[in-house]
């Protein structure tokens, strides 16, 4: 039912979406975690979006408008956050604005994993995970141990077909090769580098750019596809001159940066 | 009615404001945002102060009394964190601490916008933002689209004057050239680089540099003026061992370190 | 009555400790500050741990039975946080999780200072401070200004070895020389470099691989001393390519990744 396609850096689709996000430079509202946020911000400013990290309930509201597109991390949600992230998500719906869930470590913690599931219902455009939080938000398997990856990506392809088809969400599954799929099709982004693994944030920075890419890609699945990608071919470039993590994300910043330039 | 004058580094004044920050190191207060503390703190640092984040409204007073300056950004003020900048704000005054406003994003956000005018009647000593956010105190202009810079920094030199006059504070409108008044006088710092724009938390770190040369320096409009130098001259020298925005911010680091040494 | 060792690396025990550490990958639960909470992820990750940073009250109780070890930071702690931390800790408790206890800046803060006295009572595995710190949490001393050390290691190895022996716990004192000390044995750990307090997060970064050894090594003294010589053993490293704190911060990290390798 699937159709898998590879794709590799330089695609002329993912190429024209770089280009669109440089020249529409789309405001990303960021509902996200405290770990991640400075890092968030600046692959954002990389890759050209301009980001917008405001998160208290009294004013998540007011950006949304102005906002291409939201981006909803549970990485550090607390009771006041996850009040922040219903308000900004209905008015993310009410002013038809792209939404993206990145469900972090859904499945061992029944209070963000009953988050997600409260809005997993009011339709994301697209949604972001480990295999293990894709498993976990479909219904099935238990979940990873906090923000690991416990299963491989393959194991939870048809988890995200399935959560795609329930929710209407183009579905990210993050691994060593990237899943995307909305039901139906099933795109497959090779590349990127175990290096990604070991910086904290490089998961949470490609929920942020699919947010930004749902900005101006009509298509989900394709601005999920082409983030993935553009991330994969950031992180492949910026193997070369890492002696470690510390240069790797560095480096990271810079390469995203230099992309299509 | 304003004398302009342009700066350059080196500039005996600015040399005498660094040596006299390396030699008092003194304690920075930053109640300031979760999304910049830690390149904040790294800036500070940097520069030979020594910065104490804490922002919880049980304990922002007893550190004020200790601190040589005190910075309250909005960047992510929640209603926890207003009350804290309130405390804090008060403490600095009761202490004769000099404290320094960064109103990030006010402007289209009226939450923040309405706490930034109730501080603003406590008199800070000085006020770091970019043309849009200093029109938005001024009560000119609608305010950016968030964090963005969307007026130039010339347009808003009438409402910094304006709004120095009534504030009693030095006012520093960020931009491509900094621009920093009292009121009367009025001072262009040229200079640093397109690529802070790219880095997050470049301009708050102007601003709790700004604090930094205000706890040693007691002309505040020297005081900004000297700051705005300080992180221009670092910036121009890390462009040229960057390859981009990730290199750019580490080395903008050890160039502010270097400063003078 | 303490005996003393000096150790350097390549030591047999530290490298054993080392090697348990990334055999396990421990899930290293933390409790921490805003500031740092990136900078000790990816330190954590470098070392080979596996850091989890979720500190909500609603949740944190969940995440602690999965956890090889449990690090409480005070840096930026709120009346929420220190709930958190109350229940975190008690879940350690009851799962036989160790838990090492950060004071940051306690003694000048009666709110924090308060709480740490309040988890002492809770028999942390080891304490992870500055000298002001382990003076102020020992019931003497005035404690520092902040974040600082304004004390010399030396004058609170007594307080140390008292603290410990009260607590129960190992305790460490973060300088230009470490010691570390279950109030009999004290173990000495030179090295390290001056560019660590220089970077913000550096001596909290310690404090989250104390924990992370407390998760493979039943000897908590051992494990602080183990934490300390790795730290210190990638800081001398990590000196030699460094241009100043913004590079060294990122050698650090690539030089821990390396470590033993």
């Amino acid at each position: 039912m699937a159709r898998a396609s590879d794709r590799s850096w330089p695609d002329p689709e993912i190429a024209a979406d770089l280009a669109a996000l440089r020249a529409a430079a789309p405001l990303v509202h960021c509902v996200t975690n405290v770990v991640v946020s400075a890092f968030t911000a600046n692959v954002l400013l990389a890759i050209g979006a301009a980001p917008a990290m405001v998160h208290a309930p009294e004013e998540v509201a007011d950006l949304v408008p102005a906002a291409g597109a939201l981006l909803v991390n549970l990485g550090t949600v607390t009771a006041e956050q996850a009040e922040a992230a219903r308000i900004a998500v209905a008015a993310a719906r009410e002013h038809d604005v792209p939404w993206v869930l990145d469900p972090v470590a859904v499945g061992p913690l029944p209070f963000r994993t009953a988050l997600a599931h409260e809005l997993l219902e009011q339709r994301p455009t697209a949604i972001r995970g480990n295999p293990s939080e894709i498993l976990a938000l479909a219904g099935l398997g238990a979940g990873g141990r906090g923000v690991d990856a416990t299963d491989g990506p393959e194991a939870a392809i048809d988890a995200a077909r399935d959560l795609a088809r329930r929710s209407g969400a183009a579905v990210a599954v993050s691994g060593a090769v990237d899943h995307v799929t909305d039901g139906e099709r099933l795109i497959t982004v090779p590349g990127g580098d175990e290096l990604l693994t070991r910086v904290t944030g490089a998961g949470c920075a490609l929920g942020a750019l699919v947010a930004a890419a749902c900005a101006v890609v009509p298509d989900p699945l394709r601005a999920a596809a082409s983030a993935s990608a553009l991330l994969a071919a950031a992180a492949e470039r910026a193997v070369s001159g890492a002696r470690g993590p510390g240069s790797f994300a560095v480096g990271l910043l810079d390469e995203l940066d230099a992309l299509g330039r």
